[in-house]
């Protein structure tokens, strides 16, 4: 018993170690995967062929001169089979990816929806019928969604969402009312995490950074040497409420003068007398004035909160996400003047200001890397899994 | 030569484990240490007669039953011999403190200084005295102190206080400054993250939480999971330059309206009509309005930036120090009114607001603390030391 539970364990580290240096150093021989990994050859073919059974990696032609072993047979991560959904709810739209063992994305949906009209019930069933056929026309491209991850505006705890004040949700278990969808259960994070996360896996290669992920709430996500930093209670990063100006409007979070009240989309649309972001974006194009001094007047209250930020947190660059991508030539400009004029005499180095080139698509890939992530670690479930389950598309 | 660079290296790394080891669950046997560490138990003998040979272990007779090995000879760390020193610098005192290996507090020195008239080179010049009177009465009681680290109240980056702005410092190589002083050098950190890293070590045993050091400067250490946060470039934590009011009155940091000039030592003071702390807490003590409203208006401003801190942290508990711990009882209403109004509708759990037991004393403590863990992680050094250098004091 001892020993059958010991055998199975060292199986899954070593199907871990083996897939994580097919990662790293991808398309490899067995030979050289032996020499790197510390593991006997034989190890490493079982580990191999177990790999090659489940899809999660497929041998490659590459001549790979000057080491033992079949000759011009190396093993890479195949993108043909195991993929990961991410999901996600926002406040006015829904929004899925399907991203394959390579990183590489297959497929996106999004569909503009108002889930502040909606019940978490509605809103849920809404994001079920995305999620379906995501996973349906991933299977029509020979993928087998092996988990996901979905992504909401408010901070979570075990699938619980505590408090979404711009959804208008109190204590909703996401988790149970995702039951039957997808096997096993999404894991239910916050937004603004997991788009720090897509901007480290899938943005401009930046492992130092705060990343502001600019929605109608507007949520930032530190990355520190690339590992993201949560905080206590995983709550960290709540940059919309920061306290901007002491005596400003009242904040659905209950304080005052928060962030979000200036610089959040629907602030700015407001100011700007736009409806959505596309046409405030058009107005800017065109000069209009009133546009041009709400993008201003966000950019400097933007700035007030990133002054503070920087000054707790330290960050490498911080990059602007979410809507303020599209709008960065408008907004980095006052963003940059405050937090130059409050930082550059005790900082040797203020950090640069750069756009994120995903824009609000880095949530929903944040979510699939995620999954991704989490199978090449440990990806043992999924090998069985493969094994077990009845013989369906074959690797390519 | 490989192979002997190999038998060092290993030498090093199990000298370390076995002295872990040693902290972790002393007083403990050879053969237990064996057992808890893998090595083989003549192994573990080697490294524990080198050990003894340092004064880092001492032979107790606690019997230990139920274990192999000569009955009754257990191993405890000894706090006979090596210690560490901890120097602060601050705006207006110096001071040293003594600490054994384990961790007991051996000697502590202030001196009220205003080192903002004075040369970075008078202030240490000062500082050299007191460290080495306290070398000197270190000695006197079997000591050898075994290094030293020097806190300062600005950001520093490898021995380059950049800017100091409350000493007037500007871009001082303090360590070479400090040459001769002590063998080998202090490491020079950061005030605040110090005083986190004593409270940690010497405080109330939280393993979670943010401590505020309120000095003449305002600084933050962030402590998640018992490791502290520095962030990308060591400079975290600057809470005395969080925006609380974003047009109030210029900081010398050359913001405007930074905590520091509601919270900070001298504008409590100034709004207090007082001199010195002592005479605040005096005036507080008695009732009086003034003393008393700028109490209020300090820990609104502590409170308006604990807020923002907390939504970007995340911390577990916070733990007011410094100048904050004698007048605790009456700022810390005020904050807790301003952070419950701001994050309780939006947080499941508004952080505790303790009071720090150790007051201004947390910073030098830190600072000899850290010098402890360095030399426990990794004792090599000063076991080889301790056998070049010429017989001097017994381990008792």
């Amino acid at each position: 018993m001892t020993q059958a539970v010991r055998h199975d364990s060292m199986r899954a580290r070593n199907l871990g170690v083996v897939l994580g240096e097919v990662r790293r150093s991808g398309p490899v021989t067995r030979a050289a995967l032996a020499e790197m990994t510390g593991l006997t050859k034989t190890t490493v073919s079982k580990m191999v062929a177990d790999l090659l059974a489940a899809g999660m990696v497929t041998e490659t032609g590459v001549p790979s001169r000057g080491e033992r072993g079949r000759p011009g047979t190396a093993v890479a991560l195949s993108g043909g089979r195991v993929a990961a959904l991410g999901l996600e709810i926002n406040v006015d739209y829904l929004s899925a990816c399907v991203v394959d063992l390579t990183l590489e994305v297959r497929l996106r949906r999004a569909r503009a929806v108002d889930n502040r009209a909606a019940s978490p019930v509605e809103t849920l069933s809404h994001l079920r019928e995305i999620a379906r056929e995501a996973v349906e026309e991933a299977r029509s491209l020979g993928l087998v969604v092996a988990g996901s991850t979905l992504a909401v505006p408010g901070p979570v705890d075990d699938g619980l969402v505590h408090s979404a004040p711009n959804l208008g949700w109190r204590d909703v278990h996401v988790g149970e009312l995702l039951d039957g969808l997808l096997t096993p259960l999404p894991t239910v994070d916050n937004e603004a995490n997991l788009a720090a996360l897509g901007e480290l896996w899938f943005g401009s290669g930046h492992r130092d950074f705060l990343h502001v992920s600019g929605e109608i709430g507007i949520g930032a996500g530190l990355v520190v040497d690339g590992a993201l930093f949560r905080g206590s209670h995983g709550l960290a990063g709540e940059l919309g409420h920061v306290v901007v100006f002491p005596d400003g409007p009242p904040c659905r979070c209950g304080g005052r003068g928060c962030l979000e009240q200036y610089a959040g989309q629907e602030a700015l649309l407001r100011a700007a007398g736009a409806g959505t972001v596309e046409e405030l974006a058009g107005r800017l194009r065109e000069g209009d004035a009133a546009a041009l001094a709400a993008c201003e007047r966000a950019g400097h209250a933007l700035g007030l909160a990133l002054t503070s930020a920087v000054h707790l947190f330290d960050p490498g660059t911080i990059v602007l996400g979410g809507v303020f991508a599209p709008l960065f030539p408008w907004i980095s400009g006052a963003v940059l003047e405050t937090t130059a004029a409050r930082l550059s005499a005790i900082r040797d180095a203020v950090p640069d200001l750069a756009v994120s080139r995903l824009g609000g698509d880095a949530t929903a890939l944040g979510a699939a890397g995620q999954v991704i992530h989490r199978i090449i670690a440990d990806p043992v479930a999924y090998v069985t899994a493969s094994r077990t389950a009845p013989a369906g598309s074959k690797p390519r």
